[in-house]
């Protein structure tokens, strides 16, 4: 059995979001059922939980990167409410979008402005940072 | 005159690297001169020398963007050099390109982490960290 | 003329979804009528019909590659329908999906299992497998 | 101050669009108020008012480009709309949105073009060519 | 048979470049000879000879295409080349590869304005404009 | 420990290429030794070793998206001799690349068959199908 992987993921994933592993497992149970687990073993318990870099750190390379693709809409707008989660400041996330202008373009850094606009509003009605 | 934000991104620039200015003008001069100005006054001067968020963390925003992104090869060497000259280690690069094979896929990180691979070697043979 | 091509490409259009021609014909009508033809005579008549690999075959590349992209979810809605109707079980569409968390990432995966899931959910609405 | 590049920015974008920079103030003044006059000043100001091509080519130009990425729908919207506006004819975009076909595949020809319908429909309302 | 559309088709590559067509015949000779008469058929008889836009400005909107995707480099070359035999100027390609740094982003701006010097320089090389 | 997943990982690896492991163990020793181990035990244990799609299938569908992305050629030319090892035709894998033309653009198509065109090359100076 691989539960050690499987805690240490799920406790990585309610780091940046309490309800974020149940949330993944009911989105994926009719269609991929077992990816859920994958996801928790490997993205959140081999990778995003290694000590090399502190969880905050991690997330602006995350929505960094997820920003630069542009075509990954629902995954962006988790890991700017996880970076806020984990202490980043609105502004802070800011600076990184629209760093992206520079290296992704501007329609990139727009479109995930854009997004991080309806997160802060939803933070805002949920009385969140 | 513009003079301040040339004089601001110069600076940032030569920040990331000393050399940085010169040899991009010099790359540009016959194809698109006005570009350079554009690059160290817009991308550097507009963007990389806001007060936001440190350099650091900038650098490691764009070293994750353009890993992601993985046509933008030139410019992923420059970051990563950038990264180590602002005082990254190569672990928390590693770390931030091991991070992408979640996020944009395993080859994009092993085709980012090749590059780094290169780049070490070529700061090992010059006696940079 | 051309209907020779035009005949096999609508043809095999139809094998995939008997109401795909006239679906993109009326859909072209207005903005770029010849496209419509083209894409029959091209796509499904010079490529898609081709005997060198088989129909359901075909799908299984397509609806990878469409869901490595990430920005074609119409299209990718469109021939998770097709690969369906050729025969291919959801249970081997979704290993497909899966098997891009390997190769385009985490993100490229989830968006076209959460799109399977809804194509699935419109299948059962209308009885078919 | 930079008031020469902003204000060549301004009627850039006017010239586009003559509601395009409130429109875009607006949108940031929350999220990323600086950028608006960044894009402003660099976009519109260095770049897009160059005299080195005409207004009309340098839309044709955005407009493939956008419909080649595939992920940049709102500004995409921005650019069909500038087009007709500096009086390029529907029938000229659908021309480049099909030649995307070949460059970008069908379903970023398509999905541009499906986009540009919904510009087309939105103009008959307004009564604009 | 479909000479009709295989005669244009070699006519509009040859105009672009004289050698094209012979150059792309040899190399899917051995790999995928058919695609070579798809190519001619489809890009360069239904799609680039269409009526409805000059050659000059279909080369503009492929050129800026190319650079925005990032990844074709040698079909960037290839259309950097033949956009200058239909009479584009270098500095008119040079300001389609700048505009790209506002669209896609400064790597991809930079990315392609290296590759039309190299392009430049052999034609120099050639004695050609 | 997690060997089960390490050993099917390997197995599954050693089936398309017998030198894969340790070759990706020799090029992630020095920048990234740890994801070695994860892309053995996650991409090639957990995904690639399941029973639900055959290994030759997987492969088809990996080398499709490989090719929609075009800038993944290190891992396109592995993967296009993998398939070749389960007994893919060469025929077979043109076919697929070929059709990218469709979805992805022909300068994807192009690009990747002009690899393959490569790999088969090197196979055949090997005595290799």
């Amino acid at each position: 059995m691989d539960d050690a992987r499987y805690r240490i993921g799920l406790a990585t994933a309610r780091n940046l979001d309490p309800e974020a592993p149940e949330r993944l497992e009911a989105a994926l149970k009719e269609v991929a059922p077992d990816l859920y687990r994958h996801i928790v073993e490997f993205a959140f318990g081999d990778i995003l939980s290694r000590p090399g870099l502190d969880p905050k750190t991690r997330e602006i390379a995350t929505v960094s990167a997820l920003a630069a693709l542009g075509n990954a809409q629902p995954q962006l707008r988790f890991h700017l409410n996880a970076a806020l989660n984990l202490g980043c400041t609105r502004a802070e996330l800011a600076e990184i979008l629209m760093q992206m202008a520079v290296y992704a373009g501007v329609p990139a850094a727009l479109n995930a402005l854009y997004l991080a606009k309806e997160v802060f509003a939803e933070r805002d009605a949920k009385g969140l940072s």
